[in-house]
């Protein structure tokens, strides 16, 4: 049984880490911060949860925090790095599940999100925590980097044959789609229903800051170090709450591969990847509210005389894409089951 | 650990119930039936329970049925009572999740139903299966009827003002709004994403089968037994995926009630009724996924000098409405946790 | 041909009203104005006029306003009333489509508004712009006030039975449902996607603005001035783009009436009202995008011995409940054809 | 003025086509055959079009149809072959919406869609009806095969690369998503709102009838007709009604190209192709219940040097990628105004 604080507790990511956290037979949640609600009963903004926590937001504070053995951050990004170091230093572990300790390349972190890194030196202890390849690394970590909900299902779904070094890597599409929750709980405009809603648009072609955080995986996961990453990302939104869908493009060196015995074997001991059938389409809803990651391969026949492989991989992007992959982490961490509060069967209808 | 088996396991309610069954500590489910998709693995119908089990649908068998210690019936209307007398008469246990049990006038089945009871004997036996009116007799239950839906959300509602004598019952309001998994997984026009979809409207406001089955609830748990219940009915399809709303107005005697009280202290000892606080406004989210309804009372200052009463109740319909409602009568039925397998958080966003 | 001018054009009554007019034969929309946007093309707001419009919109000003025929105010309640003294005075007529000249009584628009009102003595000269009861007076008018979206289902459901004098007026129900686009296009967490979809709920149950506009309207239409009206208003969020679905309940003081006979004698020469069979439930998208309001009457045989009725009335919120009734208000009031315009077909599906 | 039967007027292409032939000022619409619902007013199927045609399904009959200046067919597939030749014999002209004369390869044909063909010899006669590659032979045209929704929004995406002649032609990828309308109006379970909402997924990765329709019109519009086209063609299902986004991937020959100024000057004169400023995001609403096809070009810095080009596409399934082109062919045909009944504002919100 562990402490656990969560800071920023407001947002969609959070309410999802809330859910998992208040049900897990391991921890005790002591405190959920947020600033903008501090002292209401946590139950007032998410109904959902009430009979589930009595606790209330409190105001974010270091002393308060440093006495929990974990404590997760579902803040904005840039919030975390001006508050990890004390608490990593108190012996608190963190697990960051906004984007200020993905990237090893503080000059690239400030390109992407307009602003210097607030303690650079921890960049390269931060474990990016995809167990599906650090597994062991995050078992130690003191601080993890929870991956971005785009960067999980794709990376996920290119895994396989990057590892391989069978696919051309200089040339991969990931045409992905995202629901309305991965925005977040902020008031824009653009979010609102009367906008999203019956509609559908790509946004971000120009750059999305997960190009950088999937380019960078990918390249350390590549079988040849030499070969550049290239990587075509369109970001859509979608009209649904939960799932995103990572429709993958990549080419083959050569013919002669089975592919969906590559990726069957390499996920067969991954309690939350579940590889299906040649030719099937996996939907969202199949891991709606659930931590699985689902892909399916293609290569149809016309295409490229059979070299073009086409790559489908769903993930709920609160789950794992983000709060579910979060306690997955948070399992690995601390010995607990790995599946520990993780067992939902999806939602459906 | 029971032995379970499910007939007609491929409509909504049933995958539903599959949900909650694989997840059940007490229950070993046996078969599941279906005629249409005999043989073929459970987890290609629902790819959402892969992982979880490896059965297949099954064609309905007395014989194998029978060894089982309960059945669910998850079937159309008018199907279970054909199986039913068989499988108690083997002693088996049966809650039957459609229609065929809850009137306990044969005529009135006929009535509505559209043919004759195959088994009327049986109707004076079948328990209704509201826990929060019947639970004792549930406990010793052979055959349950699971309540429908609406009466759920609306019997729930009602309940308390019935109960206590205090308004007028010939002139109650239910203007009721239901998700679409209610109308279930039958290919139909009216079904239909483009029809459904961005749209909203009555139906069968002359009419609904669930009428009878309301009144009759209501009726027997009035105070005074010569005071007729007259209930005006008006359903609307949602266009959401799970919950009911209803939204309930009944008129005090007089103005002296404190009703928020009454409520409360009706259900306090209740797992699945949380009554909410006063002027609050429930939400379907709120409950998605659980066995939970949520309910709210209001009454407004101008409005009939305040003997107007709204009662705000939701529910899921396939949780509470259904599914939810039918595992917690099977926990009551044999004694395990009532709220074994039906302490989901609701899934929100 | 008049000259037009639009003051806040960036909401959705906004663009509805600016769909209209830029394709209507006899108006010359000449400004636009909006202090968010000032500056930029219309078009680049709203993709959906690009090449219908090369307006770009501009700082409201008293000056360049009074220069148009008519002036239509799409802005935020309290508005309109600083502004439109002026414009009278210049001879520019006004159609306010917020709620500042609907009501008749000051301190009722302070109550509900919670300010004082800016020119009470334009209030007993504004007309309601209801064209089903007052189109003589808005021929003349020079202030037409537009009614609210859920007063408009509602006063044009009940307006016969009112009128006509054969129902008890004081204990009315209206349970109405709005979609989302009824909240405008202001940046507010209540209003995402991810809250409002797979998702419902009532709001404002104690008292919502629209309360004493319809009391207002329905009294002054009662046949006896003595009999006073008493409603219930339960408002309820629609996860819909467009669309009021009101569901009025009424109780005849005696059966003998012929109440499908009295819509259809009442409407038979309204353009934009449809009574349609008895019996039979109109859906909202059968008005979406169009002027109409359809309505049916439903009298249950079980409820009451036939003395409730129910009326189901369905308009599309932002055409019939906002802009829509904005231009037919304007057409009678310049002696356009009634329907120029507002002869669109409903999109279906 | 001229006379017109819709053959197959209860499925959602011919609603649509309904929905612009009632308001069209040059056209009488003298029959709408629907086997299903024959004998029953159009208005009762669709309460939509109440007040717009007193019309009632007939039984399709080919004398009746051949009093007809035109003919359209929104039947499915491989009805329209069996009905045509007697037709065009008796001098009535033909659109057909469904796929019977789209491809000219009759093997092709019963490769795709499982029959032979039953009137080969009129597949070199029919013109591919897209009006922005074959305006001239459509005018000329007794029968014209109106193009398929992915293939409009698919090849008006590529063609102005295709015809320059400066991409590689045998790697282009579509990824499309369409709205359920598109599936038609059956009853179908994966069609069901229970299915479809708040879900996402590809489908027929394998191959969809779509890809030989779109190779055949890029093979015949490529500059070089040595060079195969080689496409990669990914539908997937979206939640909602209408509009389809196609995201296309190209790739150039080398880096020296404004591709800009190639699509505007391609589509100048096109009064229903919309090019957006570069770097713009179209989005379904935008088209949606209009003809429009509006495209924008994307060439992101780090792709490939920035020879690799992203075109966004968008059109309502419909409309022009069904009922509105069907009408601009027609208007093309007999000479009237190209935009008759096809200048309608875009719906939004």
């Amino acid at each position: 049984m562990i402490n656990v604080g969560v800071v920023g507790g407001t947002g969609y990511t959070g309410v999802a880490l809330l859910r998992l956290l208040v049900s897990h037979p391991d921890v005790n949640l002591t405190m959920v911060t947020s600033r903008s609600e501090k002292g209401l009963p946590i139950a007032d903004t998410y109904p959902a949860l009430r009979g589930q926590t009595d606790l209330c937001f409190s105001m974010p504070d270091q002393n308060a925090l440093s006495s929990c053995d974990l404590v997760f951050f579902a803040t904005p990004n840039g919030t975390a790095m001006h508050m990890v170091p004390a608490l990593l230093d108190s012996g608190t572990k963190v697990i960051d599940l906004a984007a200020d300790f993905r990237l090893k390349d503080p000059a690239e972190w400030k390109q992407w999100y307009g602003c210097d890194h607030a303690c650079e030196d921890l960049l390269a202890e931060a474990v990016y925590g995809l167990p599906e390849i650090n597994r062991d690394q995050i078992r130690n970590a003191r601080l993890v980097a929870n991956p971005g909900c785009y960067p999980t299902a794709t990376t996920l779904g290119f895994l396989p044959l990057i590892e391989a070094g069978i696919i051309s890597t200089d040339s991969l599409i990931a045409d992905c789609k995202s629901g309305t929750s991965g925005a977040g709980r902020e008031a824009k405009v653009t979010s609102l229903f009367a906008e999203v809603s019956d509609n559908f648009k790509a946004y971000a072609v120009s750059g999305h800051r997960h190009l950088p955080e999937i380019i960078q995986t990918l390249t350390s996961g590549a079988k040849q170090s030499d070969s550049a990453v290239g990587l075509t990302f369109v970001p859509h939104l979608l009209p649904i709450l939960r799932g995103i869908h990572a429709t993958l493009y990549a080419e083959l060196c050569d013919e002669d591969h089975d592919i969906q015995s590559l990726y069957e074997k390499r996920y067969e001991n991954e309690p939350f990847v579940d590889v299906l059938a040649a030719g099937t389409h996996p939907e969202t809803r199949s891991v709606r509210g659930s931590n699985l990651c689902r892909i399916a391969v293609h290569r149809p026949k016309h295409c490229k005389n059979g070299r073009r492989v086409i790559i489908l991989s769903v993930i709920d992007n609160l789950e794992k894409g983000a709060a579910g992959q979060a306690v997955q982490n948070m399992n690995i961490m601390f010995g607990f089951a790995e599946s520990a509060s993780l067992d939902h069967v999806p939602l459906v209808p």
